[in-house]
């Protein structure tokens, strides 16, 4: 078994490098929320410090009972034993794609584990393209195509990952889309795994509901959240899934059970206690969702402006904190200045020429050539609490101070990027 | 991929519901510690409440820091980077399978997990008999017999587990033994990974240091531990991993890492920081640990004699809070009484008609046959944190109303069991 240790990591360790040498850097290459604990969720935690017994695989009842009238309350209605915690919604999508063996159809692009759990299972993930605007779901159509193909060469395909809202891309596939999607899960007797982890972050007032497969293909689609994006507790390690109706439910929900016993036993104690706050949500954890959503938008569409400004093509971003700019535009002048001539060669030049650090196309699993780029605005809303605190607190962020420097910034290096320079790399 | 829901789990859901119809019942099925939280980490778990971020994937620098203390206090001289923290000791002892690939031979009998874990890694485990009093490392010669077989017969076999102190026997195997299995591994060049989970709990004054086989094979040893067992903080969800030195342990690392990034990010960040504390080992963390070294010792020693004085054949208890006592002198008179003609009939029957849940030697890896169980002694200490503390405090915690109220059923189970009764089953 052979993993490459991630381009993310790379990216991190290069910027700290970087950061310590006194360099200049713009830390866009990482998904992490960027936002301080809320002191309600760090009071539960300590109240559940006395949680040390390993207790139930699935989770605490009262952590279950909460994640689904979470979901009850988005128009799932959730049976409680039909809830599986584990120690993230990563851990929880690895058990998944075990529980249900063979291969998986992904996005390109999609997040980066998707397909390299797969892998790690055994199996092979089977890229579709996505609709321009339509991220984190693979076309229906080329979808169909893809899995009858993989399956006239001998392919065991048994299920298809969709992400709504769109990690790399920052975009919301639409009902139609969705709806579609259902259909032809249904028709290929496909499992759908909805990761729904930024569904809480949808910043684009003009962007409709967030629509789940599990509304459309309810006996087939398991859904997937956790506390890592909505409320920035990325280090500490909660996800939940909610598990189909009817037999097929019942059938993965014991596999799950029998895989997560012997992967990780149970998720922590007291992080399930906070988690069972979480998902209850109270007016105050609800207001600083509120606050996070209307920050992350706020500096994503400034990003965005940048890179709209600097002529690279970019889907208005809707939701979460990305955008997946295409420099497609500037295609011959990337090759004649920096000899760049795929993304790699594009991120990479802007890691060691800038400091700009953000991962190419193709960790999300589209070709090499693609000149996209996924970038993370998360990390620049401050280098300490409270600068985030304060980040949350104004209602224009753009105009804090270190905000603004990051925003001047990005302008500053994309047009020596794109406009004719003096000199030549 | 199907995996049955464990032994453990459908005892323990049937000693829950004997409970709730007041029938009694005597918990023997589960390996929890059954003690409270020390104040001072609960108090480190709430300062770290802040800690939000994913970190590194290899666990927080400071963490890192204290486990290797905590083994160069053991002769195990550790360098910070070679340590991995996980979330609890299981998932990184699956990510070491995964890293090393190939079959692992472990103990018969041994934690169930092992074998299942290889398994689920999409290997197989090779069972090698143990010595008797030498429980959790599989006897040398054997192995290497077993090692050189299965590679006769084609099977790649990379790696052997021991766990010192062992789980189920309650033993520890002496340093002959350990030092002979480090030769066999090194002649064979297998890696060795040996879990040392309950190396603080030894708990007879007579049995000499635990040996670790990285004293003997530094280059091919991965050492893991964690707090669940020590400190009774299974629920938390912390492990680590001491891996060896030179170029054998940097390309484990590097694929450990690899693995662990996509399966689980980083160790819960609060818990982290707790456990940074406990592998500091303050005195008043050390002192606790002394104390429930102490009540383990002492309610095990007096489980023990009641299998003993009811004819049972039970290694002397050393370490931990397990027993395995062989029911093999009674099995005529189980067969002819109870229709009883193996370990889970055994089980079974203890479990239908006493409610005393012990787990049949099968599901360590031993033949059906075998009448052994393996039984733990931890979830007698009391129902309550209050009774738990009084255990701790007390010189002679089988003196305490509801451990001896425990201890006594126990004996009437056993000798209705082993006794003529006036009516058979």
């Amino acid at each position: 078994m052979s993993v490459a240790v991630s381009a993310t990591l790379a990216v991190n360790e290069a910027l700290e490098a970087r950061r310590r040498a006194g360099a200049p850097v713009l830390p866009l290459g990482f998904g992490e929320a960027g936002l301080p604990v809320h002191p309600a969720l760090r009071d539960a935690l300590a109240a559940g410090g006395g949680c040390n017994s390993y207790g139930p695989v699935a989770g605490e009842r009262g952590l279950r009972e909460a994640a689904a009238g979470y979901w009850s309350r988005r128009g799932l209605d959730t049976d409680p034993n039909m809830v599986v915690a584990g120690p993230g919604s990563k851990p929880l999508l690895y058990a998944l794609l075990m529980s249900i063996g063979g291969d998986v159809a992904v996005a390109a692009p999609s997040w980066v584990s998707y397909a390299a759990q797969s892998r790690l299972s055994g199996h092979r993930p089977l890229f579709v393209p996505t609709e321009r605007g339509q991220g984190g779901v693979p076309q229906p159509d080329l979808l169909a195509e893809a899995v009858r193909d993989a399956r006239a060469q001998g392919r065991d395909v048994r299920a298809v990952i969709a992400t709504l809202p769109d990690n790399p891309t920052g975009t919301v596939a639409g009902a139609d889309t969705v709806r579609r999607l259902a259909e032809v899960a249904r028709a290929l007797d496909l499992v759908v795994i909805s990761d729904e982890i930024y569904r809480d972050l949808v910043h684009d007032p003009a962007a409709t509901t967030v629509h789940s497969p599990a509304e459309f293909a309810p006996e087939r689609t398991v859904v997937t959240t956790g506390l890592s994006k909505n409320l920035a507790l990325g280090g500490w390690r909660l996800g939940v899934a909610r598990l189909p109706d009817g037999p097929r439910g019942a059938h993965l929900r014991a596999e799950l059970l029998g895989i997560a016993s012997e992967l990780w036993s149970s998720p922590s104690g007291p992080v399930q206690r906070a988690g069972a706050l979480a998902f209850s949500e109270p007016a105050e954890l609800t207001d600083h969702i509120g606050r996070s959503r209307r920050l992350h938008g706020t500096v994503a569409r400034a990003v965005a402006d940048r890179f709209t400004d600097a002529g690279a093509t970019v889907a208005a971003p809707r939701a979460a904190f990305y955008l997946y700019p295409d420099f497609e535009p500037h295609r011959e002048r990337l090759a004649a200045v920096f000899g760049v001539d795929d993304g790699p060669g594009l991120s990479r030049m802007l890691l060691e020429r800038y400091g700009l650090g953000a991962l190419p196309g193709v960790e999300f699993g589209e070709c090499p050539e693609a000149l996209r780029l996924r970038v993370a605005t998360s990390l620049l809303y401050g280098d300490t609490d409270a600068e985030r605190w304060a980040a949350l607190a104004v209602d224009d962020p753009t105009s804090l101070p270190w905000i603004r420097a990051h925003l001047d910034r990005l302008e500053e290096v994309l047009s020596e990027v794109v406009e004719p320079v003096a000199a030549a790399a």
